[in-house]
């Protein structure tokens, strides 16, 4: 079972595909960032993001995909650029036919740390453990989408086995 | 020369087209607002927005389109939510080939009454002397729309007249 996990960004946007393996243990599959440049007009840039989660989604055949839900930003200028990558990403998920989960911050860090206020050096630590990786998850951006991608699996696991919706 | 101007807004989008015509006066074509049911997922909402959107364009041959560039929201939740919506707007503009012009609300003001702290009734009476409209354009977020409108084809206009980029 392959999950998709998405750290959204106009700039930069983290994803991280995993997948979920019978014996319980989770594999990393494909992940890193999707990049647009600062000096293209806007409408040109969030193209060029659903061109490439478009490629993505085209090399994974995906059981499932999340986002992480964001209650707060920094400023009203970055929720409003968060946003406008986050909108771009649940509409091209949508058009694949993929249900989007939405996590808080919290129940990302709840499922991988079991702590919902785990720092983020012991999230990367933790991540690098469940999928078995060589070094911490890098950059940033991909680690949280590692993380999101985590998270989802967890819950589509304990779904299928529990009969739960 | 055919114009949109839109509002974006994930449960309420304005959109207004309007036609420039050879004499120098404005016509409104077509306006109105697209609307997503609220206990939808957010996603399948977007999805709806696109395709909405789509069917506008499909409609129209455009010269142009415009959105109002957001500084200031009510608070970060609100400019998240506008943010996906105008994500999704500008994405599928940008997919139809058509530039994406953004202006202030200083600017529309400017462009419409003269007055960048014109208000809302008297940017709505203009609106409709403007298009020569029967009644005042309704509903706000349409009126919003074909303000953005007017804006950017006095803009292509005058561009054209004097040759400027």
């Amino acid at each position: 079972m392959f999950v998709l996990g998405l750290d959204p960004g106009t700039a930069i946007t983290g994803y991280g595909v995993i997948e979920a393996l019978p014996d319980g243990a989770f594999r990393a599959v494909d992940y890193g960032v999707i990049t647009t440049p600062a000096k293209t007009p806007l409408a040109e840039r969030l193209l060029l993001l659903h061109q490439e989660l478009e490629a993505l989604l085209t090399r994974h055949a995906l059981r499932g995909a999340a986002v992480e839900k964001l209650f707060f930003q920094r400023n009203v200028t970055t929720a409003m650029s968060v946003g406008q990558a986050r909108g771009v990403l649940l509409l091209t998920l949508a058009q694949h036919g993929l249900a989007v989960a939405e996590y808080t911050p919290n129940e990302v860090k709840e499922a991988i740390t079991g702590y919902g206020s785990a720092g983020k050096a012991q999230m990367q630590r933790m991540i690098q453990m469940l999928l078995g990786l060589e070094t911490l998850p890098r950059p940033d951006d991909a680690a949280d989408a590692l993380a999101v991608a985590l998270c989802h699996a967890q819950r589509l696991r304990w779904q299928a086995r529990t009969g739960a919706a």
